[in-house]
């Protein structure tokens, strides 16, 4: 099994998503800062694996931290957590774990006997068990999503929303992995998924490692597939999600989105709740974040536009909810109207 | 002015759209075989510069000829054109380069008293004409299709149906090149058109050229942006345009057809007489080429993908007509339904 992001030795571990497919390399971070940097460098990137890195990196940054009392460690634990806040903005799976972290100090301090070597290592079983129900989300989500999987098929997905977009399992590929787990037989089409190739470099990587078939294609060759009719439905994951069911997810979703709906080709989004933000009406409210130029100018260190042109480069799209089939959530699958449906799962 | 590929001293010269936009390199052939690999190989590409290429490629096949009389140069000059008619399947212009060419040859034989020379001379001159007339029919699309681009806008625009896709001034960026000269201002956003990014390399360095402000997206980029209203228009060129009005053009242009539509954008094509094929009745006629794997395992060199993966590579997609607002052509604008206006048009 793939572990993307996890605790050992006092140390946060992840693999390095950004030497993939080339080199499988397991970094070992011992300093939340540097935590901090892998999640904004895209080494440890998927809105729950973005999720549980925070989490873990507060927990080192606690661990580690030189306060004397539980008043130093509290101002250090604050100002780590505003330093994770800072990362990225999107994923909203980042500021749940932060929540929950700063509502199990709370919750820890209410014990006035408890010391700051017990609160250190409280924070870091919390982390952890972050981690844990991450993966056991992806696999409820398996098991919900399998059933909308087509067998002796074609499927299609964008960007890597698999177990290196999460603790482990994954949240799209998730459900197809379950399905296949499941006996079903199909195919899976990947997005390369421009500007930084997350399907080419790491999709591709998790399927050929399973043996599930998949084909690669450029981002724009998805309509053409789905207009020949050899993709009968579209699984992705999503980095936030407003009440109303808009989804914010990569580049690049949206399109693939209007392009199901024209085809009537059924398109399914599978995200724990923890990627759900009930606070936010609509997927207007949810903050894109903007990257770099040289993503889009350029891949790897190969430029290929000419220097100085003007780009525009979101990392992120909003599907609007009518153009989603189903969300499948580890609390089980939301449908039309997802206001209602959504509201009722949060409430389980 | 960019001149894509022309004749001069006995030789075929043309532009290396390969090095660009890194080197501005003017190959020279003096061999027809090499032209015919240049444009396997899209040192030279884009459905109108495929056709002149070819019969200049052609001329230069009869010139360099060692037949000694008229009965051997014939035998030369259609072995000459089928090679040519073998290089690339889908643009409809190289078919009709080769016919008119073959047309010419046919004519001029006709001529009992022409001896050799004369015949390689009188080819030359066919296929520099067809070059010159090229250049005049983009102009005439120029001032029919300007009237549609918007002024103080976005449009959008994909791959390269520039000057450097013809020999010269261009389809699609024709149109805005001459609604600049009129004194319109508008902003294009430029899809990098992945796997071989013709927008990226050939496009933005042509706007750029021409201080036409450019911004440069991936593909994915692109149904996002019309859906935030920062698109009014798209204009693209075609390959091969059956006789109602399907277009077949780089892969990519259906998705953008089908998001203009959903999200109310004008959807121009631009193309010459010469990419319209009145023989197939539909787009479900138009052979579309699948390229090599390694476009879409890599960039230039660099590999992203596993190495093993299943790809699939087509060059070209086709846009059903019910997705296209307008056909500007180099006799006149067509309108749905497209089978009685192109017809008319063709009657001219």
């Amino acid at each position: 099994m793939i572990r993307t992001v996890f605790w050992e030795n006092d140390s946060v571990r992840m693999i390095d998503q950004k030497a993939l497919p080339h080199a499988e390399k397991v970094l070992t971070f011992k300093d939340y800062r540097k935590v901090a940097g892998a999640i904004r460098d895209l080494t440890v990137r998927g809105a729950p694996a973005i999720g549980v890195a925070a989490a873990l990196g507060i927990a080192l940054g606690a661990l580690k931290s030189p306060a004397k009392n539980k008043t130093q460690l509290k101002a250090d634990f604050n100002r780590i957590c505003k330093e994770f806040s800072r990362t990225r903005p999107t994923a909203r799976n980042l500021f749940w774990a932060i929540e929950r972290m700063k509502k199990h100090f709370s919750g820890l301090l209410e014990d006035r006997e408890i010391d700051p070597a017990a609160l250190r290592w409280a924070l870091v079983e919390e982390a952890v068990r972050i981690g844990e129900e991450d993966i056991e989300a992806n696999r409820r989500m398996g098991q919900f999503g399998k059933k909308f999987v087509p067998d002796n098929a074609g499927v299609l997905t964008h960007c890597n929303a698999g177990a290196l977009a999460t603790a482990g399992y994954g949240t799209a590929l998730g459900v197809l992995r379950a399905a296949w787990e499941s006996g079903k037989r199909f195919h899976v089409f990947a997005d390369e998924t421009r500007p930084v190739l997350q399907g080419a470099r790491l999709t591709c990587w998790e399927l050929m490692r399973e043996k599930i078939p998949a084909t690669l294609i450029t981002d724009n060759m998805a309509g053409f597939l789905m207009n020949q009719g050899r993709v009968k439905a579209v699984f992705v994951g999503a980095d936030r999600i407003a009440a109303n069911g808009d989804a914010a997810n990569k580049i690049g979703t949206y399109s693939l989105a209007v392009l199901a709906k024209e085809n009537k080709v059924p398109f399914y989004i599978a995200a724990p709740f923890s990627t759900i933000d009930l606070s936010l009406r609509s997927g207007k409210d949810i903050p894109i974040e903007m990257r770099p130029d040289e993503e889009v100018t350029g891949l790897n260190k190969a430029r290929t536009a000419p220097a100085g042109v003007g780009v525009f480069n979101p990392a992120f799209d909003v599907t609007p909810n009518r153009y989603i089939t189903a969300i499948i959530t580890d609390r089980g699958v939301a449908k039309k109207p997802f206001s209602r449906s959504l509201k009722k799962l949060s409430d389980k």
